[in-house]
């Protein structure tokens, strides 16, 4: 009887059965023993500067491995989270955020406790406006079941979850539960059916399709079916912004970036004059309409979300993702091909121009051709996620933003995340300098464990974006000299470039340096927005 | 008509009124139209690194000033503050959070928007957690009113309120209304006499009644009145943690804090063997009681907090602390002087011991005796805060810190709030590593506007007041050359010292330096204990 594992442990265990083999996160009293029963397990604790850039990193490594999961402690630690939770619910990426509590025993009396800033129910109350699932493990009888349950409804809707253990609990032993499994999600079959023979008949009739492919697929692990489709029927394939890198961009069938007027001319142009569109796991928000500038017509449209197919305007419900693009697949004939989507590349790069002052154009044009097939683009949001937009990454998954929820800030942690999820890949880094004010000291965590992203500060002097909405004295920031964070701690190489051919030096130099993370702080003119923010502001007729 | 102000201009002039001339925050494209409003206006706009240290800052101008505003955007931006926004709610901070919004007209179809997680309703019902008043500002009929009881709500109670202004009801113009306020709390006059009367009755027959001053009488500007009552009584007083500097701690009759085992032992012994206590402002949590190693009898203590007063065992309700104070001080008689409580200054100090590692107990003696009348402290938590215990600061108000709520990395960006409060005041800085990895950049902003505190790092290698609980390797962190943070952005200072002649020069050079700020570097051992975790751990008998 003495032999059932105690609450951590069982919940240690699970989610290392679960893929999670780091967790992220700053440690507190309230949750001290739970660390101490981490750094006993063969789950390793990935320690940050902070709590809110510990949950962007949990929210990168979920999205590459299906499961993230952090630890902070009470009030201080969950409370600080709660923006970057919010956005991994907004953007569909399953994390775990485990969050210390006062002990069972030393609430009896409802003392003012240190961290507490109400009755105790209410961070618990909080959390449930930003997560899926919550469990308060506060009784050995159900605690197991709860761990399993919220694990499960993370991986079914590919949303955050909130567990509260109290510090008294931690080393209370569980009760053993049935291996019952909780009832898996699944299609009405013959809706699936249906949905499918609609959809393959209005494909077989159209006469210029064009498939749209979202962030759905991304967040439920379908870019190989995905892939597998494409290559079978020669579709064109045009990718949302957040559901960037779901296809290998330079895929021959790829067309780029739909986002209306801000995407790749390309991709509008072969999307808006198709007569049908498949569209599987796009999300219709704001941004990946071009902020409203999308022309599309929903009578031509064929779109599968997580849970729903729509067809014209008719809807048949409980039919997965999933399950349609798989019979999908089975099912739809090849097309003819209609040869490459991508225009070949243009031969000649005269990158660098000696003394020429870089344009954000030319830098990502340049970048373009730096990427290798080993590269994660990590990009945080403002101009510099509008021009990366144009680049194009060799494998699917390589491409990772906050592009929908749109919280500054995200890059530098979510590159710890991605380099600790996967090891081999290198991370290239776009952040602005508002962004990077925020949360770039993360590389000091960076730095420590010896990883090598290659961070390019877009230093535009400012919230830039904004500029473009309503410029005003807030729109400027202090300066900093990036390149020289390495003063600060390290081992970090920094290096600033005002032109090309300095940048086409440093960047050769950040390459070479592979033990660390290398800095690049270019310079641009507050007045060069990227070609996704001309386009906007062109299709507007004003200043956007 | 067309005369009304705007719902903006209202908000901002109300603000302006109540004392308010700046406005912290970041800006962002649903509270743009704000800022531009702001930037018209005679409130000036801070603006800050993140809208989190935005939040710190804002709550300590408003313990300077008695209301202070911060205003972000919507989910990315107020979903950063919800920490920041418990702390002022648990430390009773009047703060006014306005969040800017989707507008009313572009939600109707309920698009998803970016920045959006959710309904729009949830960031309003997170706040309300948090705060002990919201208002959305989506009707021009009833706008100002809202203001107005928002405004009086934070006053009334000292706690932070939520304020979400859609981003097209900035321009809307409002409606007036009638110019009758809202009903200000009163005590219960027969209440508040009897209080008094048993008061007066229990005091006069005391032969050893000790005055133990807490953090209500700041919140509520009960300064002076304390100081009045002192002056008059002579009674002794000691302050609580969250109390300290309500009386200026070079008082004759101040005892030092009181704080269980974790205070000073003078003030320990004169409160624990008084035989009845008068406790005004007074909140019983658990820092306050030094862990729950105060040893306090109800049956010998007057405690008033903000609108109730209990003798022994039984309670006054509707009497408000103002009232009460004032009229003890009317009321009660002078009692004989029994000398002064402060030890005389020891007469030689020999502070610097060329060569001699600094220890914590010496850097604060050395600060006691570097402080001036002219100089606010602000502390983060952790053992500088356990250490400054045994720091006198000379004039009433001259502490800040988050010392209930403890949220670690509060003490940069409150200095930035505190010296735009108060501009005439220099602010002494205590802050530990790992605070200022979390929050340190912000002296960025305090560079940028030429203000000049004096940031004093304890540089103990690691969470140190953890170690004291449970080490484990999670409590170690990467080591910050902070002093060299200047290399970063500028005008900043920065020195190093590990010993007591090394300190003592970065000192005096640090003083010396007016118009920017100063950073030194104390090298501490990881072992070298405050005197409050040592009073904490023979208490306890046991390493804590």
């Amino acid at each position: 009887m003495s032999s059932n594992p105690s609450i951590g442990h069982y919940l240690l265990t699970r989610l290392y059965e679960s893929g999670v083999h780091h967790i992220f996160g700053v440690p507190g009293d309230y949750i001290l023993r739970f660390y101490q029963q981490l750094s006993e397990s063969p789950v390793q604790h990935i320690g940050t500067t902070r709590e809110d850039t510990a949950a962007f990193a949990t929210d990168a490594y979920a999205r590459c491995r299906g499961l993230g999961a952090m630890a902070v402690t009470y009030g201080v630690g969950a409370l600080n989270v709660v923006n970057a939770v919010a956005g991994a619910h907004a953007e569909s990426s399953p994390i775990v955020v485990i969050s210390g509590a006062p002990g069972i025993k030393e609430r009896r009396e409802h003392p003012l406790l240190h961290h507490r800033f109400g009755p105790f129910r209410l961070q618990r109350e909080i959390f449930e406006r930003i997560t899926c699932a919550v469990a308060v493990l506060d009784d050995p009888y159900t605690a197991f079941r709860q761990i399993d349950r919220v694990l499960a409804a993370a991986r079914e809707h590919c949303k955050p979850v909130y567990i509260e253990l109290p510090r008294d609990r931690v080393d209370t032993e569980g009760y053993p539960i049935p291996s019952e499994s909780l009832p898996a999600p699944a299609s009405d079959a013959a809706s699936l059916n249906e949905a499918v023979e609609e959809a393959l008949q209005l494909l077989d009739e159209a006469a210029s399709p064009v498939l749209v492919a979202g962030v759905e697929l991304h967040r439920r692990g379908l870019q190989d079916q995905l892939l597998s489709l494409v290559d079978k029927t020669h579709l064109p394939v045009a990718a949302t912004l957040t559901g960037k890198s779901v296809l290998g961009e330079r895929h021959p069938c790829y067309l780029g970036i739909y986002e209306g007027a801000m995407g790749s001319p390309l991709a509008r142009d072969r999307v808006e004059q198709a007569d049908f569109l498949l569209m599987l796991g796009v999300t219709l928000n704001d941004v990946d309409l071009g902020i409203f500038t999308a022309r599309l017509d929903a009578n031509r449209i064929i779109r599968a979300s997580q849970d729903e197919v729509i067809i014209h305007h008719h809807r048949y419900p409980q039919v997965l993702l999933r399950d349609f693009v798989s019979m999908l697949n089975e099912r739809m004939t090849p097309r003819p091909q209609t040869g490459p989507a991508v225009a070949a590349k243009p031969a000649a790069f005269d990158f660098p121009v000696k003394g020429q002052p870089m344009k954000i154009i030319r830098l990502i044009a340049r970048l373009n051709r730096f990427l290798t097939p080993d590269m994660v683009v990590v990009s945080d949001v403002g101009d510099c996620l509008f021009s990366a937009i144009d680049l194009r990454v060799h494998e699917n998954s390589e491409f990772l933003a906050s592009a929908y929820y749109t919280s500054m800030g995200f890059a530098v942690p979510a590159a710890l995340g991605a380099q600790i999820a996967r090891p081999t890949r290198r991370t290239l880094v776009l952040v602005g300098d508002g962004a990077f004010q925020m949360t770039g000291t993360e590389l000091s965590t960076i730095a420590h464990l010896g990883l090598n992203p290659i961070v390019i500060v877009f230093n535009n002097k400012g919230y830039s974006t904004e500029r473009y909405i309503l410029d005003g004295p807030f729109n400027d920031i202090p300066a900093w000299q990036f390149e020289r964070l390495g003063e600060l701690f390290g081992p970090l190489t920094g290096y600033a470039a005002s032109t090309e051919d300095e940048f086409e030096d440093c960047l050769n130099q950040a390459l070479a340096q592979r033990s660390s993370p290398s800095l690049i702080n270019v310079h641009l003119s507050p007045d060069d927005p990227s070609a996704a923010m001309r386009g906007l502001a062109e299709h507007l007729g004003k200043r956007v």
